[in-house]
């Protein structure tokens, strides 16, 4: 086994196309948005990236086989654009792994003439998350004007100094190479996965891509989450008066 | 010194061999059931092999002398089933280790012609084990039929998402070269060394290899075991009241 | 990508320039006067080097954009006295990358012919500084003498046994090498970003050197910072009697 | 840099030299021994080891110079026993560099004729040492009885189960080398550097070589120490009381 494998399943061509990654992260919101949109536009999977970066572990599945971790990348074609979206199980658990893998990555992203790479994640805020928000970061400045077009906010000092993983490694390396690319961050508590900033992250990226995906099935899965949240939120208002009470004992 | 180091003992010859990997894992269940195996069937020690992947330690052993940490293959020939028996004092420390370590074991695995792979270990479920079970995953999904009809037993979300280290390596990575393996995974407390879970995991084992076992040294193993574990309970509720003791001793 | 990779951007000649390095470390003073440096003199930045051992992640710059980790060298010429120096967000994560990385700056020193080394850091004390001092540590035993002539304090046992990272390697390293390299550590409480330090290793340093580097922004940074101080100084001090009166009323 | 660099400062001819390995450990006590014979036995430095598999920095000396993590090589030659004695200022950090330097030890061993390697060490036993003992291990089982003769105790179960390090590597890397090799540790309690435990390692030592070292200096650093020790000792039961009163002050 090579340090990192590719395995070719299908060799597709493809038009400029624009690459979308989602790998798991905060709130496991690029994941969410990356699967939803393979999901709905029924992309084909084209290759499986292996390497001893990722964990040493399969994944039981539910019909009882295994999966080995990996990253996959998928290809959508259509009139308007086309698409490579990039998921999988894991990302490099080695420093030396998240450069190599990316810079293989971009490799493939320059072999199918990637226009663009959005990078899509979620930036953990430590609280529930009053209103939704997509936070950018750019590697060309004349970017950050264009994103601002489709809702994405730049805030000086935010996203907190730096992006870390694969998501900030397509940037920076993708900036050595002069590939453009944005990343897209949708504000998260960071303590749940959170598909209603997935949803804010995929409407942006509908803008920015100018094509239209169907956002139900992430709508009842958001709903579903803020059903859980509310509960939380009952369970923890019902403990705030009983903490009242004791610290009213502790001043009396 | 190479990265992995094979030392061959003795070539042998094998018919279609099925592989049986028991390293040190959760429970040592794995180790138990492969070190029973070699010393009923007095298999022969065919190979070791050595990696700076393993801990920098030697082991040292009853009669003052030392041994390096290894893995160790043995074989063994009969009519009805040639078999192939791995274990060892550890498992690579490195995640890079697991996979190239993981890797050469195939290579051996093919060489040899290996029809099948079992790899063994506990599933440690944190407390004690009332019935004895085991859990299987497959790397090809006719393999689950098969195994039931032996007593293994799928859930889904069991084994708790992921399999770590040799075991989930040798499905995930067999899967890739099609070498069909299957993952027996003795339910154990995960505190103890488990001889009862490896009773269970070599009473389905010789079920599905059709062959006849010796299991008189694990039972006995397994009373002793339970005699500890018996005393261990006695301790912790004479433990409470005398506890309560000594507080009123200290209070007085 | 390589493991460590140069981007070289100007090619300048320099005269037997002195290399002056200025890495993130303790109290930040060493990357404070080089970043001082730099911008007093309006240095020229003339190469980028980049590596896997950095961590994978970009800084988000105020404007929305991205930068890769990195080591950035600057040069400057002069009638008096060229340098070159050694500033970056990042120093290597790994014990191998530090060592390479040093070994790759020694081999840059060598190609511009420099002629001596001044490795710049802080001395963590733990407490507030009472009296700036700067503590020396040499390659050559003849440095001592020199250096003491210019305020650089040298006591046994300090600093505290060894140097870590750039800075102690490029001493360590460059001894090998034959190239003389002085490590200049400004006394630092450790637990705040220092330009007050800062300022006192530089005054040594433009003595060495015998160059006029303009003080202001480091004075303006030191007094922000000091009059910060006093403000946690004064909230602590105002802290302890409420608690002692929090403790009256527990009690009472 | 490679990844192990050796500088050979001296060339000399030994006649099947006896290597002693003294690196730091538990009690420093076998780099205690090896410092001790290298200074009464005027024995010549011939060879130093760097390596990046040290820690990345420097030692700063009492003149103010500083010293690079290594490995360092003394050679004695008389007409009894020439000797190797290898000590220096760390072990490597890594996995990797505790195998790969061991064997390049092993290498040099065999270039210079080795004929038997002692590895010196600390054996801590978590509390203060009563009586003074050196335990053994081997990687020849003839040289258990040998070893007996000059009070070397081999007990089973103890040096408890593994030998960490480049004194277990020596060993275990030995045996695959076939060049005999004993480890003696001293008892030591783990948490002091221990001169009284290096002294009972060094008698052991002579006597195995059938060598006169002169111990004094050894004995007065471990009368220092066993005043230290006193001191503590003192300063326990002193506390004791103290306590007492506080709690009875707590419960009236």
């Amino acid at each position: 086994m090579d340090e990192i494998e590719i395995h070719e399943l299908n060799k597709v061509k493809l038009k400029k196309p624009v690459m979308i990654e989602g790998l798991p992260g905060v709130g496991n919101v690029g994941k969410l948005v990356a699967e939803h949109i393979i999901h709905e536009l029924n992309a084909e999977k084209i290759l499986e990236l292996y390497s001893w970066h990722f964990p040493p572990q399969v994944i039981v599945n539910g019909d009882g086989t295994v999966s080995l971790c990996k990253n996959v990348l998928y290809a959508y074609k259509s009139e308007k654009q086309d698409l490579l979206i990039l998921s999988g199980e894991n990302q490099s658990v080695t420093n030396e792994g998240q450069y190599l893998i990316t810079e293989t990555l971009l490799d493939i992203a320059e072999q199918y003439g990637v226009s663009r790479i959005y990078a899509l994640g979620g930036y953990g805020i430590g609280q529930l998350v009053e209103k939704q928000m997509v936070l950018g970061a750019v590697n060309r400045v004349e970017l950050v004007e264009e994103m601002k077009k489709y809702g994405v906010e730049f805030r000086e000092g935010e996203p907190g100094g730096s992006i870390v993983g694969a998501s900030g490694l397509l940037l920076g390396l993708g900036q050595l190479r002069d590939i453009p690319a944005i990343c897209l961050l949708g504000l998260t508590s960071g303590y749940l996965v959170d598909p209603q900033s997935a949803r804010a992250v995929l409407e942006v990226l509908c803008r920015a891509l100018d094509i239209e995906i169907d956002m139900q099935a992430l709508k009842d899965r958001a709903e579903e989450m803020e059903k859980i949240v509310e509960r939380l939120k009952e369970m923890e208002q019902a403990q705030i008066p009983r903490t009242r009470d004791e610290e009213l004992g502790y001043i009396r």
